[in-house]
């Protein structure tokens, strides 16, 4: 079973950026102990700043073997339509992902233009988020 | 450990209520589930249909030993500034969860007045919420 | 056949609190009339003041061998997502009353959130709005 | 007694158009039924798809014996300051009707420009809240 | 004479809640001071939760032979329709007091549901605004 | 020199209809009076409760031998963009007129869609508006 | 194979009126053109002032048998929900066609209420707008 | 009979500032045609460009032997409370003039603050608002 | 101790303006009771109609030996942004007050632009609004 | 004469993708159709997800040989500001383009942001959507 | 040349004023460097609390021979329309000036009135947001 | 000292787009004069249409040995939190510029997301704007 975690704009630079809102652990750490607990999933990881790119990567992960995707999309969560309408177009489900619990920042950041077209949400546990995220997508393929 | 699982108004009619929404589950058949996967948490169940009940029932929680609080508060999740001031108030920490992807559903479910103060939010994955929910809890109390 | 006559908040002091708007007649009054006008219709009635008890009522009524509910929730008309939900969940059909033409009072007072899981509305006719709203379900039944 | 039943625009049409919201019953036979329940009342009906023919229709009942009007507006109830001056100008009383719920219908539509210059409001019951209104009038009348 | 001070929901935790927002004082110690402060006044108090507790409890309050109330109605002060509803249709005053000034705080705590009803208002002050409220009905009763 | 008095839906009932908002006299009189303060002027008066009919009416006017429209659009003036699209299409001047203070009336009543393409406004002096009104037509005929 | 054209308010001056918005051609010259270019398509050709009418002419042409509607609906285009109503009632298709990029005019013609009810859009082609339009009804008619 | 014509902020510069707006007459002329015209008036002027003295000059104007005022509030008409509060609080009538049609310019100059307590509205006129100002001013004193 | 009652536009007129709002006390009446009240506070009082001069006056009070200001800022609590930086700038208390409930007013008059700037706030109480001012001024003192 | 045809985020996967809304046809069947129905016009094709590589083809398009672009910007329609700025700096012009009736969609996409720039729209015709964009292009050109 | 630098409301405080947000220079030592840095151009400097007297000086030094205006108009940047229509009428370029990044600050600071009318603006470098004022205006007096 | 001067998208045709919005000198022109102003700053410069590449590009230049940025983030501006978030993540100031005054045009334009995480403004100078910026960092640079 394979796994893809998707991270959108500025999330190159977890661990260095505002830790009192991210946390200081890196996205090298996270994954590390992600296949640890999840040694039957094959986790594959990309990250870009691009909006374009990110529709790119998941139409091809839908396109190939990919049995659902984590996306933390960042800032493009509060103002991309397009990701909106490539994820429902997907094939397989969404789990989309927040670091910090977006309810308690800017006003800004409390409207998702993605949550409708994703299977479920997942946000303010830090790193934790994509754990349980992962063991959602695990889940509702077991479902199946 | 002890976590508290709070069910606000009209959960307690979940496996009978619009299942198309909400699952045919019961809430009964989730929590032996729970109790099963989490053999070393002490789980407790509470629902009220009454706000008021809903801030009792919390603020003994958090005084007497419980170590956090999964809170699905329903309607109240949308209209309730006084389970805010409550969650805040609160010396433990308190997870939302929602059965269903509220952002696909009506606009008045996308706002959360409760979210500002709970740790984080699990959404969409019916009584899968639960779960991760309550797996967050006991990270989280086993990071500190 | 039996139908539920339930009211909200304050209602309880109709006949003695602001006459010029909700008129001078008790609820006593009212039900007796309603008695004597239809008398195979078996009639209970019920008021609250707690948002939460007044779906704990609806929850039973449904449960139990009610042919619908005339719901006149006051003031929570305008503010309770937890009532929206309560209806929506229901067997068994609801209609809206209110003593006053809710329109022609202040702002906050012409949007409903109980409306769109109601069967049908019945407002501005003071105590007739019962009557009519009672007639309502019996056609109802009636045509099934 | 006589009593003006009102139809605005496109309800020409009714029993015809979209009977999924609107019923497949048509005015003429509500229009029967209405006759046979009431004796006693002279029921005239009009129908218009024009606004200004909706005033003049409403200016000469008033003028006239009528006791009262009927009014389905239609969607002019949504759009026309002009029908609410004319009703606040009018000696005898107007009630509301809708065959649908309208507040589980387009945003749009649960807003009435008309409401508050009415006496009351009888939405949601298909045909039958024209019967509803008859009967409410005919009280109003009689409690004078 | 007697006044009636009444608590609304997380307002029983004065004193071990937020003190930062609050202050460190308990209710007990302010209504000891009160009590000294207005000899000739009988203090009554009740808290509570539940937003229809607290209608039924001002409504025996004007049944009964109370002079006035004085109300801090925390969260449901910007929610409750209610309250707003009770308070109109009391035979006695009500002063409406905030410990913070509310509007140095968050957006939807600067809105007031309850105000329009209220005889007057006293905020910002901690404690002491309690003691300007009584302070305010017996001047208003001396007045009279 | 030829001027038209054109008055829009319910304006019918001038005298008759709500004397408090819009005093006693009938626009007979106001019209006979009109004559007499200007006996050089060729006053042409038109009332229609049809916003169509209205557009007719001022085409037909700008293409003959008026010099100037007066125009009371009532209720029209806060909700037709099609008279805004006449007015502006005419080559010749509109004033338009309100008997009442429309800013002190409902909050509906202070945006006028009309404005924007009129030479000017005139509100609130009850029959002297069009008296103003007519006097300001003479005026920018002689200024130019 | 018969298609109705139909304009709304003020469109009977196209060709006088404001030249630099609407261009200089007359309807009269655009239906030579149009019957030129689609031989085998008879068209017939409406205007009214009045919305209403314009209801009426839209009810019989659907009755009739007209295989579609090409409607510039003027400035109902923007506040006229009784249009909204009876295209949603109509067995055939209409296109709704603007001269102008009513987009780049001001923000109240950037709302359309009669679109979602049409089958598709054309606007900002001048007189050219009407040509597409019979062309994609006719290739509507061809794909059925 | 006296009258107060008051200029505010910036309108001591009519005819020298933007003449396509204000037009080239400067206010010295307009108060020299006006004396002309009422030469039963007795013409008062006044300008300033503060707030506080436009209210200073009111509140003078109105306990001494004023009749009326002609009053054009330029900017302030937009955002002074304070001038509405004045205006109000006068015991002599006050008219709302502006030189240009304020509703064919920027949004936030088709609302007037001041509207609601003055007795009437002229507006568009250019200098010959002040005209009809006056007059209705003059027939509003013989009307008592 | 020192306290300056500072009053804003309008305010001078107290006792003849509105008496059903402000009740028929002046303000001189209303110091004299104040300074028999409080005989241990000198107790200065200013008035102006300009928003700059009330800056003015504040910057001074708190340059001097004032111990706090009661401040009645009428219209312009409603606009200032002005006295809201000057309040914040100030190293003494304010304490806003109002005479009347201004939540029972018109809709802009429950928007306060210094309220979070000032130490607390007293409405509703007519004159005895400012003498519970200068009592928490005097207790803000005392606690210190 | 050349015309290019650029498609935004998403439709590349077009007769793939939710064929309810967007029809099960691919765009290599659309282009082949379009080449045989304009023999004369060559029709360069371009798609991309990225908005700002959107912008690299238009600017590319503009300083070449092209007579004019079709644009489906997709999602891009309602998010770019962008595109925008890019399309009015063009020297040729551009037609905007839907498949589906975009008002009969969710509200975001009733608003599109580059539609006041562009020459003109068509929507809702499916793939023929396309084939009255090039004849309007063509026909714009014949014009000049 | 000559060039005024003029101060708003509350700025005659700086250095003493909060220093958080403005810093701890005074405006001395600002104008000192200033004519320091730029001794070719003579430096003049206004401050005043009053909306109206900034209009006053403003026009003077426009009819003067003042080549332009450095203006931090402080809090009446946010809420005068006067100042708009002063800055419109001058003859001479007005730059708007802001100590801080107002865009960090309350939302209520975001909006400007006066933007549109100035010739640009510098906000958030301290007190050389002066310098580059005054670099600004003498660039572009040199390019003219 | 290195400073990046980094322009958005459309904005490697100025000189070429709109002229009379953005003046007729070329981004090369530019350079070459700050180069000239500035010797000892080493002035990078780049530009994408691609808000991604924006983002990498700002990303390197404060991982490098940039001492600050230059930003024209064009219609990025008013629609990116992507940009807002990237730069709130630097290590290095960066000074929004905007050429034109944005405040002067559309109303979409005045809203700016990313300047809150600016050091400042400048707006409004043409190319100016940027000499301006330039020094604003120097000076900066020299201030620490």
């Amino acid at each position: 079973m394979k796994i893809l975690i998707l991270n959108g704009p500025n999330l190159n630079r977890l661990g260095k950026r505002e830790p009192d809102i991210y946390g200081s652990a890196t996205m090298e750490e996270c994954l590390a102990t992600l296949r640890t607990d999840f040694p039957n999933v094959e986790l594959e990881y990309a990250q870009s700043n691009h909006e374009g790119e990110l529709i790119d990567i998941m139409q091809q992960a839908s396109d190939g073997d990919m049995a659902g995707i984590v996306l933390n999309a960042g800032a493009y969560t509060h103002t991309s339509v397009a990701l909106l309408d490539c994820i429902r177009s997907l094939s397989i489900p969404v789990v989309e992902v927040h670091l910090s619990n977006v309810h308690a920042r800017e006003d800004f950041r409390h409207k998702s233009l993605i949550s409708s077209a994703c299977k479920g949400i997942v946000a303010g546990f830090g790193m934790n988020s994509y754990r349980l995220a992962v063991e959602a997508l695990v889940r509702l393929a077991a479902a199946k």
